[in-house]
């Protein structure tokens, strides 16, 4: 089983437990966190890191926020909901999931103002811990789905006297969300059942977290894992040690095109080259039907030093010009499939997608 | 122009002079060798690397060893002069150039063992220097190919506003030879005509090179350099911002395959898929007629630390496993030429390197 990133531990005087990412892959430390503040800080400095995990994080963090409020005045509850929902978003102004989350927990005390204060408080603990829930059965389906996938896809006949082998770029694993992570949830259902998958992790520079995360959440829970350097993905594939690449993704645009760590373009190209098939984990939520294209996408670039002194040490020359973009985007037509929690969508994908989100018409 | 690598500064009881690479790129400093052993080291820790650099290095640390053995004692000089050989090709055992220039150096005594030593002695610091002004030669003459081809090909029409841009991978530059290196010197000849090439360097894990040499070097010539991460190539090429990728080899095959530092292979692929030309500068002391293809070049693995803790501390959990090949194959079919400094090949391989190495006809 992969580790918890982010629990509830103990009733409404309970904490909040997490995975102190940052001091990852020398240290696992649980942080217990109290208090709003503590929240708020684990948010900023990357304790707690990617989509679901956050935004969970945010709504327990509203909780510890409110949970002490008057039980008799509900306009100092609320007063306190507001402002610990400002705050937290604050922590990271640019995670869309983030501010849904916040918002949701704000919508269900806005439909039951009717009710006691300590109502609507054990209501938001509820709603919190629903998110876990939730998270947990979006990336269970994803792991069936895929796991499926990589079973049924044809096997390499002269590799099959080793275990499957996957690839993976970034980590799309179980300490993004709540436990089972996107890409990685195929494998550790695989290892539920007695099936170990083989993966190959891209250290994924400039900040390594297949290195730092993705390898050490694997190996936490038993899977068989080897690290390589993000330009040795040719050479494994090159050598036919590679069955599937399986990533995450960040956006998925309405034409299957797909916004993920910088490096994730160049592992899919490399893919179709050798013929290995490319999936692309995407929760629903990450797809954005308003978005025509990944051309759309703005990629952000992020400061020089992280490829300078990416390691404690100047690497680089003082002064050297650096490119350093967060993210890619592939284009559709290297995408063998998206693994959803409501299934496989295979090209051409502007049409599956379309299905994806209209209302069965089942029985009319 | 390119700063030198290593040069004689002084008559015979003067010193070699080389960059010490292990500094870079913190700091630039000049050793002054003065004697065999302090050459052995430098050798050795990889102060100058490179095979061209190395061989010049080992020919002076000859020179070194026997300059001041007595002028009326050819036995003594001959037992110093085989002594140094023996030493210094344990610095460096796997690098064949170093062996070449030490047979050259023992040879070129042995057919003047008739003359006084003093003389035999001028003539290995000459035949030392002449080491020099032949790879010199060697290396202007692929930058001239390689700047000719750089220029007549089509520019993407997209890109005709900005200057000729091309990616290089790892250190094939005029730090790896005496001066102007293989891979770089079109770019260098470019400059010194006025014409300024932008480069992308890849960084180059595990070793960084790319960081750490070629953007050094490039920068001190005042060439536009942008240093990226080995994983955005993708990226870059997708943005139409690379007009070619120009690398250097270890050795070529009889059939065009290429081995060259991991990740060559990858960049090769992504530059086919984005019709980008990939030119490899191969000095004919690259290429190896015996070898059939690439696919017999034993592929050397280095240590999993230089994956792990390539930067001085540990960013990767305690006994996962690394895969670390030093290099990889590039088949011949994603070469668009190869430069050497007799000429430009273009496939079929197999027939344009059997004519180059068939002594001409002309005339006949």
């Amino acid at each position: 089983m992969p580790v918890k990133t982010i629990e509830w531990v103990g009733g409404q005087d309970g904490v909040a437990r997490m995975i102190d990412q940052t001091l990852l892959p020398a240290e696992l430390k649980y942080l217990d966190v109290k208090d709003v503040e503590t929240m708020w800080e684990a948010i900023k400095t990357l304790r707690i890191r990617g989509a679901p995990a956050i935004g969970i994080a945010a709504a327990f963090g509203v909780y510890l926020a409110v949970r002490n409020t008057p039980g008799d005045d509900y306009a100092a509850f609320k007063a306190e909901l507001d402002r610990a929902a400002d705050y937290l978003g604050s922590a990271r102004p640019t995670a869309v999931n983030l501010f849904w989350a916040l918002r949701r927990i704000q919508n269900l005390a806005a439909a039951h103002t009717h009710e006691p204060v300590p109502a609507i408080q054990a209501r938001i603990l509820d709603e919190a811990k629903r998110m876990i829930d939730e998270d947990n059965t979006v990336c269970r389906a994803i792991g069936e789905f895929g796991l499926q996938t990589l079973l049924e896809q044809p096997r390499r006949t002269s590799t099959t006297e080793r275990p499957l082998t996957v690839l993976t770029h970034c980590n799309a694993g179980g300490l993004a969300t709540a436990q089972w992570g996107t890409a990685l949830a195929p494998i550790y259902l695989a290892a539920e059942r007695g099936i170990l998958i083989h993966v190959y992790v891209d250290e994924t520079r400039p900040l390594l977290q297949g290195a730092r995360i993705t390898a050490w959440e694997l190996q936490q829970a038993g899977i068989p894992v080897t690290l390589i350097t993000d330009n040795m993905a040719a050479a494994v594939m090159a050598q036919g040690r590679i069955d599937a690449v399986i990533v995450g993704t960040d956006r998925v645009a309405a034409n299957g095109d797909v916004a993920n760590k910088i490096g994730t373009l160049g592992v899919a190209i490399l893919a179709k080259e050798f013929g290995v098939p490319f999936y692309v984990a995407a929760p629903t939520s990450s797809i954005d039907m308003q978005l025509e294209s990944g051309d759309l996408i703005p990629i952000e670039e992020r400061k020089a030093e992280e490829v300078t002194e990416g390691f404690g040490r100047r690497t680089a020359p003082v002064g050297v010009a650096v490119y350093n973009p967060a993210f890619d985007v592939t284009p559709h037509r290297y995408v063998t499939a998206l693994i959803t929690e409501n299934g496989v969508l295979r090209p051409p994908y502007t049409e599956a997608l379309n299905r994806l989100f209209t209302p069965t018409t089942a029985g009319m």
